[in-house]
């Protein structure tokens, strides 16, 4: 069985974790967002690609669910010592190495599909993980800031401002010109399922379907499409997607994460348990719908969730 | 007093810290060499500035004389853990720090030298630290390795190899092309004193003399020129000197070390008192001579050390 796993940063790495459980004999590609990548400190960091890498390959720190395990900081230390910001983002010692690895093959010609590819070579995730793209794109946010417009970097709008403030835009700078990477519409094309995890719908999955291509190869695939609801009860399971869906003009709910996606992408959704009110009206949309528990609290939760979804790919299939 | 320096590493260091108890309010110069400097994990690595800049500036490693104290390792285990090397050269977590920001500095635009005035802001070394030149220039070194004859970076040749091979030449790559760094020429138009620590006199001092412009300058800047042998009785104080002093034809002795650098260039040489013997050879080469004790035990003994520096440069200009 091939799978294709649209994937953000810990609700994607967590979900693959109990894919790869629920369907251990699954060849699973995961389509990695790279919208949040950021140059930090003349360093090529990119959060989502290293989140499912470290967590699949058993480097992450657990409890944040991002970065590295047994983590030190004296790298950051010493750049503040300097006075070389910024100091918002949590860079470790550890996870450094992974960044300077990465732009030394970037600069020696390597495109970022194939630096991913050599950095799994260690961490062997048991995926294969691909950028959405090789070529750049950013996610900006549009914020008001002191009575003044502007567009910050994503990271910038997600982890120093906590997205506190309103974002009235979120803009994958780049992605109207950018390419799929190597390997993206093939494995679509190849593939037996997709699967959209509970990532952030606006800036994760929606992120890679802006990539031009990607979104047409899904609907073409003709193959079932199946996401998990990351709303549950009317608000994000974790981060602050509310805000990012405000942006696009989407309500936090279950439902309505649905509906934006679409019954032409989508074939089947899966809504928590307490949403079970609204598998009535997504069905009514045209998507294939069921309430099934969506917490992933542990590995034997996420594997049950990633069953349900297999089932409910199962079931459009039929 | 205006005095210019000209340095490369630790027992350049070592002798400005001498330098500065003797002469506290002397306005030093240090020409530093950077032809030992060597591109790292795509990061930029200058092993001699750097050493200057935390030996002056309180941070550097006491025991070993280079790099950072209170020093961890990281970066460079998770380098490994990926199959990147280097593994021989040792670049500690905080000492990283430094690179990236130079290498930062250095892609926005920064000449090395601006970017070395930046760095020491947060090092306040009490000196002026300029690089020899804001140009690439690397020394290679001629060797013959398993029968083959090959040029190696100098850190390889020096840290890798350990100099346990022959050295056939010592070329400093570039320098034929290269401009002294801004600041250099004037520094020693206006220079009371020019001192030569008891550096490596072929990859250091020499490197710095390759540069085209500097040795001129120099000799016709008409202050004294005062050197301390790094030769005592017919070896190295530290280091492995004599095998790139052969590579250039001349012994590992104080009085041919002096000859070396020559009477049209050096009109003050210190040797060690247990080379008193070469005291007459080196004056009757036209190079005013005195042996002191030239062992820089400790600050106190170094500083006495460049006060003699100081007292032969008054002694030659009188």
């Amino acid at each position: 069985m091939r799978i294709v796993v649209l994937a953000g940063g810990i609700g994607g790495a967590r979900f693959l974790r109990g894919l790869k459980k629920a369907a251990p004999d699954a060849d699973i590609t995961v389509i990695g967002n790279t919208g949040d990548d950021i140059h930090l400190f003349g360093l090529k960091v990119c959060p989502d690609l290293d989140t499912v890498m470290y967590t699949l390959g058993g480097g992450i720190n657990e409890e944040q669910g991002w970065g590295r395990t047994d983590e030190t900081f004296k790298v950051k230390e010493e750049l503040a010592a300097y006075g070389v910001g910024p100091e918002w983002f949590g860079l470790g010692d550890r996870d450094f190495a992974t960044h300077i690895v990465r732009t030394q093959m970037l600069g020696a010609g390597y495109p970022l599909s194939a630096v991913t590819e050599a950095l799994c070579e260690r961490w062997q995730p048991g995926v294969r993980l691909i950028p959405m793209s090789d070529d750049r794109i950013e996610t900006h946010v549009a914020v008001t800031l002191d009575g003044e417009q502007k567009a910050v970097h994503f990271q910038e709008y997600w982890v120093r401002l906590r997205a506190s403030v309103d974002a009235h835009a979120v803009v994958p700078v780049g992605a109207e010109q950018a390419k799929p990477a190597p390997g993206v519409l093939e494995a679509i094309a190849e593939a037996d399922i997709v699967l959209f995890p509970p990532s952030n719908p606006v800036v994760s999955v929606g992120t890679i379907l802006a990539v031009p291509g990607i979104r047409e190869a899904i609907a073409d695939a003709g193959v079932p499409v199946v996401g998990l609801s990351p709303i549950v009860g009317d608000s994000p399971v974790r981060g602050m997607a509310d805000k990012v869906l405000a942006a696009v003009g989407v309500e936090t709910t279950a439902a309505a994460v649905a509906e934006h996606y679409g019954s032409g992408l989508l074939d089947g959704w899966l809504v928590d348990t307490v949403d079970a009110g609204v598998v009535e009206q997504v069905e009514s949309a045209g998507i294939r719908c069921r309430a099934v528990p969506l917490m992933m609290s542990d590995l034997d939760a996420t594997a049950q969730m990633a069953r349900e979804a297999l089932a409910l790919a199962s079931e459009v299939r039929a």
